[in-house]
Parts: C-alpha cells; sequence; structure tokens
C-alpha cells in the first residue's frame, strides 16, 4: 500500500473537529448544544452582497484574471482609502479567502524548513498552512495576564535565526481579541527592519475594534514599504464566510508578482463570489455600526458573565468576536469533552473550543478554552450558566 | 530589503501569460484576435446551474462542510455510479477547482524532494503545483509520432527512485486530447502495484471522449483500490471554469484522511459555486450530446484543415479539446509573438500556446503549439486560415 507523506501526518486536525461527533451525538439525544467553538458569525451577510448574485446575466461562468478583475481591485483599493490605508490595485491580489493569500505568502516568502515567528496562543490553521507549506512555526508566548498584549522585542529577538523569514500577527487577534496598539505595531516595525524580515498582519477583523479605538494597519507604516503583507478577506466583515474570498496586499512589487504566479497556477479566485463581495464593498456604514454594536453588547454581557464564575480568568478583548478564558479545570480538552457528553443544564449544553489548539508550544494553555460570541445576547447568557452550573459538579 | 523564497523564483509563469501583452496590443492596433490559447470553452453553462444561484435563499452566506456537504457528495456518488464508477460519498471531497484537489494530493502524498513521473507534454500548471509543494517532475516523454500514446512502460521504471510516490496522467490529455485505452490504464495499474506507487489521473474531460470510445476511469480498476487518485472538476464539463469546484476522489482511507486535514485548514470550498455544481448535476444528458457533437465536428473541421498546410504534423485528439500541432518553425513561441505583433491576414490573427510550456524536459517541442478548439466552427476555419498564410511568410 502506497505511504502517506511525513507532512501528511503532521498535519494538524481541527482542535474543534474532534469534538464535533460528540455534539452531534449530544443533539441525537435530544439536547440543545449552543455552538461557541467556531467563527462562523449570526449576523446576516449585507442584502446588496446577497441579491448581486440573483441578478447576474452571465450565460457561462468563466474564469476571471488571476489577480481578481482590475475594476474590483479598484474598488477595494478604494475600500483601503476610505480606512486610511494607501495602495494601489496592483498592490492587490484577490484569493479564495484568507487561506490562500496566507497559503501565497507563505509559498513567495519561505523554502522548507524556514521558520516564522508567531505569537501564540493564534489561529490554529496557521500551523496547518505552515505543515502545508513545509515550514516551521516558532512560537513566542503572549499571557493572558497581560491581555495577550505584544510579547516584549526582546522575546522575539532570542528566536530569530538566519531561517527565520518573517513574523505573523493577526490583529485584532483571533483568538485572543488583542488589538495592537499604533506603539506595538511600530515596535515590530523596528523589528523588522532590523532582521529584514517580512511582516505578515491577518487584518481580517480590522472593523471589529471596540472602545473607540482605530485598528492600525501595517501598510499605514510607510517605513514598512518593502516588508508589509497584509492578509485580508471578506468572511467575517460582510458575514459572508461562505464566500471564500481574500485579499494578499503589499507594496513590495517582488513579492506581489511572485505571489501572482502562484495565483495564475491556480488559474482563477471564485467568480460568483467576486459578484457578491464587489457588490458587498457598497455595504452602508450604518451596516458596521449596528454590528460593532452588537459585538460590544455581547462582548460586555460574555465578561461580566465569565466573571461572576468562581475561579475563571478572563482577557477582555478590544476586537473581533473571540475570548480566551480560563478555566479552574486541569484539562479543557476532556472538559470539552464531557459538556457535550455528560453534561447538560435545563437540557442544554455548550460547546466550547479548547485552547491548546490555538498554541504550538506543548502543555500550554490546557486550562484555556476560546468562546467566539457569535450567539445572540440571549443565548449567549444561558451559554455561560451552563458553564458556570457545570464548573461547579466537573471534576477533572 | 527581505528576500523572495526560492521556490518563489522557481515557481514557472503561465505559458500564455507573457503572450497576453501583445495580444492586447494587437486589438488596440484594430486586429481581431482569435484565441485558441486557452482551455475557457464557448459553451453556454447549463441554465440550471445558472439559474440555482438566482433562487438562493441564504440569509447567511456560511461556510460549508471542509469536505463539502453529505447531500451534494452523495448526488456526485450518483454521478460516478452512472459512469460505471462505485464509490461512497465518504471517498470525496469537495474542492475549489480541480488545481486544489491537485494541491492536497500532493501534499498528503509527498514530501519536500519527492519526485513524481508525469507523461509529457502535460497540462502546464503541474510545474506551478509541483514548485509550489516542493517536489521534483520527472518527466517521461510521449511522442506525436505515437499520437501521445502511453510512453512504453520500461520508460517508466528507468525513471523510479525511493524518491517516486506517484504517477501522473491526465486522461483525457490536456494538452494533447490523447484518451487512454483500457489496455494502457491496466498496465500502468501493474506498474503502480508492483513500485507501490500512487497512480493520480486528472479526469476532469472525461465526457469529452470521441468516436464511440469510452472513457475508462482507474476507479474502475478494482485492483487499483489503495492507488487511485482521481482529480476532477466541474469546469469543462459544464463550462462553468469560474466556478472552481473540483473532488478528490479516491478509496484509500487513509489518504482521504489526510487530504480531509488540507480541506479543514482552508474551511470550506465556495459556497455559491457548489449550489450551481449541485444543480448542475441535473444537466440533461442532450446538454452533453450536442456538446460533444458540437467538438468532434470542431476537432475534424481544426484536423483536417491544418493537415493541408505544408509542414504541419497533427496528432489527432480522441478527447478533450486541445490538439498538438508541430509546425515548420524553429521556435513557436517567437512564431506566436510574431502571429501577434507583426502579422494580419484581413485585419486578423491568431493567438496560439507555444507548447514548450507544457514540457519540463528542456529543448523539446519547441516546434509545436496548443491549440484549443474552444471557438465555433468558422471562427476555427479563419484561425487556421490564418496559420497557413503565416507560414507563408513567416522566416525564423
Amino acid at each position: 500500500m502506497p505511504k502517506i507523506s511525513e507532512k501528511g501526518h503532521k498535519m494538524p486536525s481541527s482542535p474543534i473537529r474532534k469534538l464535533v461527533p460528540y455534539a452531534e451525538q449530544a443533539e441525537k439525544d435530544g439536547k440543545t448544544v449552543y455552538y461557541l467553538n467556531i467563527g462562523q458569525p449570526d449576523i446576516k451577510t449585507p442584502q446588496i452582497a446577497l441579491d448581486a448574485v440573483k441578478i447576474h446575466s452571465l450565460d457561462i461562468l468563466a474564469y476571471t484574471r488571476s489577480e481578481g478583475s482590475e475594476n474590483y481591485r479598484k474598488k477595494i483599493a478604494n475600500y483601503y482609502d476610505k480606512n486610511h490605508i494607501s495602495v494601489s490595485h496592483n498592490d492587490i491580489i484577490v484569493t479564495t479567502g484568507g487561506s490562500e493569500a496566507l497559503l501565497f505568502a507563505f509559498g513567495s516568502i519561505m523554502d522548507a524548513d524556514d521558520e516564522i515567528i508567531i505569537p501564540e496562543p493564534f489561529y490554529a490553521n496557521y500551523n496547518g498552512f505552515s505543515t502545508a507549506s513545509s515550514v516551521n512555526v516558532v512560537p513566542v508566548i503572549s499571557k493572558i495576564e497581560d491581555n495577550f498584549a505584544l510579547p516584549p522585542i526582546e522575546d522575539f529577538e532570542k528566536l530569530i535565526t538566519p531561517k527565520t523569514k518573517a513574523i505573523l500577527i493577526c490583529n485584532p487577534g483571533n483568538p485572543t481579541g488583542y488589538l495592537y496598539s499604533k506603539a506595538e505595531i511600530k515596535k515590530l516595525a523596528e523589528l523588522v527592519k532590523k532582521h529584514d524580515l517580512f511582516l505578515i498582519a491577518d487584518e481580517v477583523y480590522r472593523e471589529f475594534a471596540y472602545d473607540g479605538v482605530k485598528h492600525y494597519s501595517i501598510l499605514q507604516e510607510d517605513s514598512l514599504k518593502e516588508h508589509a503583507i497584509v492578509i485580508d478577506s471578506v468572511s467575517k466583515r460582510y458575514s459572508m464566510c461562505g464566500a471564500r474570498i481574500g485579499y494578499l496586499v503589499s507594496k513590495n512589487k517582488e513579492f506581489i508578482q511572485t505571489a501572482l504566479k502562484y495565483a495564475q497556477a491556480r488559474l482563477s479566485p471564485p467568480t460568483l463570489a467576486q459578484i457578491a463581495s464587489e457588490a458587498a464593498l457598497s455595504t452602508p456604514d450604518s451596516y458596521f455600526t449596528d454590528v460593532t454594536e452588537e459585538y460590544v453588547q455581547r462582548r460586555d454581557l460574555l465578561i461580566s458573565e465569565l466573571e461572576k464564575i468562581d475561579g475563571v480568568k478572563v482577557a477582555k478583548p478590544k476586537g473581533a468576536f473571540y475570548c480566551i478564558a480560563e478555566l479552574p479545570v486541569k484539562n479543557s480538552d476532556n472538559f470539552a469533552q464531557w459538556l457535550l457528553e455528560s453534561f447538560s443544564y435545563e437540557n442544554e449544553t455548550v460547546m466550547v473550543a479548547p485552547a491548546a489548539g490555538f498554541y504550538s508550544s506543548p502543555n500550554v494553555g490546557l486550562n484555556q478554552i476560546r468562546i467566539a460570541y457569535v450567539l445572540n445576547k440571549e443565548s449567549l447568557k444561558k451559554a455561560v450558566k451552563i458553564i458556570a452550573e457545570a464548573l461547579k459538579v466537573y471534576k477533572d
């Protein structure tokens, strides 16, 4: 029998995937399950985007240009301009989700066994894309006590080797909800310039910045012209995760030319989704005001309810729609499975994401969970109540 | 300035891409250009697929399951059953085009520096996916004199090393139009079993088999249960290249489980395109009868017209919608550029794909071009006339 590759064996499973059968069984057993585990928002997609594909006049569903149509990219450049980010449409490649943007970026700047430094906890699929690209993640730990702020620059410098090619941040952060300050971005800018590294920022949650603080993009840092690579996506912004449209943005021309070769090999991003995503750029500002208001209310409710529970520690998110909570348990993986399999409160239970899968260091975050506040306030409140009741009786 | 990766430098440009500016200039100069260079058919997408997205009732454009919905995969399994291929929906992963299916397959069975043997000339993007996956293509040459039939098995055996993990064929072939016989597939089956390799077959042109000959899939070969991996796509079948929906199909459970981890890392194939593609499965058989009839007429016209030209040699395609023609020129790359830049006949010219980009051996196929017969018969006839007139005056 022919063999699977070593990297195929190494490819991580999704940290929530193994709990899915338990959730399915819980539902079969008649329990209601509140899903706090995934970043699929319940927010409606802007109608203008949904309608755009209903009125298409295509008679051949053809390829678009590999980098996305010029017209669409010009509109994207306008979107950035509105967000105080000055780029040309030639600095943009439309990708199949932020996922593909990451893969093109990794492939364009790293060879097998090269290293990328990422503050952890981080979006679990960075592990998958790194393994798929045969490169190694070098984690630098950020702490719940510090609200997951940028780790000291010395911690990064200790990890830099000749194989280090880039630093990757997610801002605002999944799973931390942390929003990097302008001062933190400037520190990272100095670091990558000093060591001649790329700085990749996954800014897919750009609009989800709370408490009056403005998101500061690495593309606003002029001195990073050759260093900055932004990963973007329509998935969360317009609640259209299923479109699978993202962008790769950089002013480094050699980088964009290289990434374009990856884009050409896979021919074209999805055409129907581009029609919907182009229309989504005309979403009225009020949509974002409403959505942000909703998320802030959810966050405030979630945090205040979690803080009422004995032994629970939580980092208050400043953006995105996730938070990491530390629980008075030894192993949140077991706890999450037990919640689905063996516990219910008023015939309801909760699915959470064990946080260990968001760390690449072993044995870190074992008592933490990630909560996505993608449910309405009433459901969120019930879900936290269930966690509280569960912790009263749970034994490791 | 931070550096691009070695593999980024190695990534091949599309073999037709560099001619695009010349075609654009030719159009600006007022010349009509017949595009014989790309595999974007002019055939209409089935109305049922185009309509499906017009009547969607989504209010959130959400992720689907990473492997595609169970319902869609069950319908795909029915499609295979109709084509005498017996697979379960669990043997299928829905991918973002055949492109992604190839990337998942390469990642699941090969590590950096592993080798894959491919009969050349082959679909040029196999080079791109190999470079992106840090693996090496080992070409085995097939010849225009043999109509691009399967090279002798001894030629394959000479190339097998401990690093060889798979053999990849495209059947029917792009760019050759060759349709492998059942006997040829059986020879390959013996070979991969003897050396414990995977056999990957890109069967995206399955329906385009002419002259009453039936396509024989590697999945029909029972003994290949653990070895066979099929790459499939809706792009050409339903003339919906822009959907970006493909399938990865294998009865090797360990392989599918591994590929699923790649699928999970990128979350989901595009949702709107899955709606269109699921509907496309209900396309009436008469659509394919009509399309096949049209392609056969085009092929017959193309071949007979090409054969009238002095010094042109052509392999008669048995499937797909490409053919390779050998021209009485030294370098078809220069000829193709000259056609766009310096030649016109009745103010019209032609864009063809120089075939060298479909070979990975250096200095092979330099006098060949690939012609995609994706234009109507009248245009095709004019296009060949232009080539004939051009060859009368062209000097290398």
